[in-house]
């Protein structure tokens, strides 16, 4: 099965036919033609594709954020489970997840291209109006990139452009001991969609599966919710849930005397995560507990700053988000599981995969 | 032979063993210590590695300048050609030299690297150690990058930032009929440097040829010369020399009513490309009319500015600058060489490979 469509391959047109310059002009039109709706994306957008560099101005009192992620073939995604489309939605919707996680507005991506001679350019095209699809739903604009051969395969990198009030980016590191965290979402979703994915060898999606699958092939990139909560000035840090909600929540103390705790009770598991676990009969919290990129976000908020987080998200959105442990004093960049009477033990990012048979809890 | 220095190769450490958060750890400190002489590079850096983005600031009256280039091992270069720390500093002059022929100054970089797991730890640190070095020669920070697997080899994709006066960034397309037309340096050296590396097949490189090599395989960038062009406002378009001679001019005038001649007797063919050329018993002017990525740059003045636009770049740089044609109107978009009578033909940028035995003159 390839989710959202599949792909032309051999039967489209060979990148080697029309070149890197033929190629190029190819998918200017598509990154042009998705803006021709009248007003130009956002107001930072000075000079898009067709110069040395593009251009961008910053409204007084803004800083820029800025990120790349990459998209390889056979390591971050199959050609043969996701459509060029949904790859290239989901190629923007990893970096934009980034930005979102700063309290950020994204504005502006660059996409770079590594691909095989073999490659079809309508794809190619495909993958740009996904990628331009989602850009826009952003209000951002596709400005820029370069083309490369490579002897097969495709290795998309994207580099994304945002904004975010002077001195108002979130950092990943910055809660302070008291502070609630918190994630939204349903993480480990995106580790039981890509088990399932896994599983199927050529088979249909089965209906009870399909929530897990959609959330890990085009994940949602939680901009506006980010954006919410870095305005509404009641967060204390934030990262986005990438690696793994146990890696990630790591980085946000690596290297400080506070840690985290989490409550064992707290930790949602969702209904889609139970239905997938059971399909692959493994238990849910191994999704949890292991890597999954979900693209959710994680963040911090004083006690007394929560109301108005989870205001601010309401505003915007309805995703659930769950509050799942707290920044403690003294725990020396650890992150501990509490089980309900209160006995903490630590909980390595990288331990799960030890006993993944039967999960950490 | 290997320029610069040799690869450890499989007797370093391969990247599998340290891990993706192990391998960004050492290359992270390279980035840092290398900015550990006092002052931040530049004042827009605001934040560097270590967040979801990275964050800078754009001081009031700039605009920011934003390019992609990326280097594939096997096809951008030839890891038994050049040393890592070599490559380095060549994967940061092709980002740069775009920023340079926008009249901008280089601020920060993003490196995403997608690397084979037997790649060196060494080599990768070496490699980064001359992505710096070069940064700094431009007061310019590694800010931020991305680590992805492969099943082998090397992608290095650079996004270069830079930033320039509001309004005054040099576009490619904009010589008016009129205006003569400029090249910096030696033209086609690089393409010079590409044969004479091509033949050599392990053995030393004769010292006749060392000029040509050097600049093939770790160009220069022209970030002062178009710096200086910029500020002198007497730069009527400008492009950098990354494809080709006639390639690059041929961009300068697509799609446009003009056209551009060059005078025959006025290509400068440098006395080094003439010891290539007698090397390989090639006619020299073959290197200047085929691709070569020389990262020289090519811009247009009125014939008033001429003075002014010389001026400038003498105060910064001693490279030598060659008037070499002349915008015209009623082109219609082509590129035409002129013969010493006078007399015009059409020069094609691809053109030059039908018959390279003799080359086109």
């Amino acid at each position: 099965m390839t989710f959202g469509g599949t792909w032309r391959g051999t039967s489209g047109t060979p990148v080697s036919a029309i070149g890197e310059f033929g190629l190029i002009e190819r998918l200017r039109a598509i990154a042009e033609s998705d803006r021709i709706r009248g007003e130009p994306p956002n107001e930072m957008l000075l000079l898009g594709i067709g110069d040395d560099a593009a251009s961008l101005r910053t409204r007084s009192g803004r800083e820029i954020l800025i990120t790349c992620d990459t998209q390889v073939a056979g390591r971050h995604f199959v050609p043969e489970w996701i459509s060029p489309r949904c790859l290239g939605e989901r190629a923007i919707a990893v970096s934009a997840s980034d930005i979102a996680a700063m309290g950020g507005l994204a504005r502006a991506a660059l996409v770079s291209l590594a691909v095989g001679p073999e490659t079809s350019v309508e794809d190619l095209e495909d993958m740009y109006r996904g990628m331009t699809a989602r850009l826009n739903r952003f209000h951002a604009a596709l400005i820029g990139g370069n083309i490369s051969g490579l002897d097969s395969g495709l290795v998309i990198d994207i580099t994304l452009i945002g904004e975010v009030e002077r001195g108002k980016a979130i950092r990943r590191n910055t809660g302070q001991p008291g502070d609630i965290l918190w994630v939204t979402g349903s993480p480990g979703a995106a580790a039981a969609g890509l088990a399932i994915v896994k599983s199927l060898r050529g088979k249909p999606v089965p209906p009870e599966a399909e929530e897990v699958v959609r959330k890990y092939l085009t994940p949602t990139a939680r901009l506006r919710e980010g954006r919410a909560l870095g305005v509404s000035g009641a967060v204390t840090s934030m990262i986005d849930l990438s690696d793994g909600l146990i890696g990630d929540i790591a980085h946000m103390i690596e290297g400080r005397e506070a840690g985290i705790v989490l409550q064992e009770e707290s930790l949602p598991i969702g209904d889609e995560i139970q239905r997938a676990a059971d399909i692959l009969q493994r238990p849910a919290a191994s999704f949890l507990f292991g890597p999954s990129d979900d693209y959710e976000l994680i963040f911090t908020t004083s006690p007394a700053g929560a109301e108005q987080a989870l205001k601010a998200i309401r505003g915007v959105s309805n995703v659930p988000v769950w509050p799942i442990g707290q920044v403690v004093s003294g725990g020396a960049g650890s992150v501990m599981l509490a089980d309900p009477k209160g006995d903490r033990r630590p909980i390595s990012p990288h331990g799960w995969n030890h006993f993944s048979d039967t999960g950490p809890i």
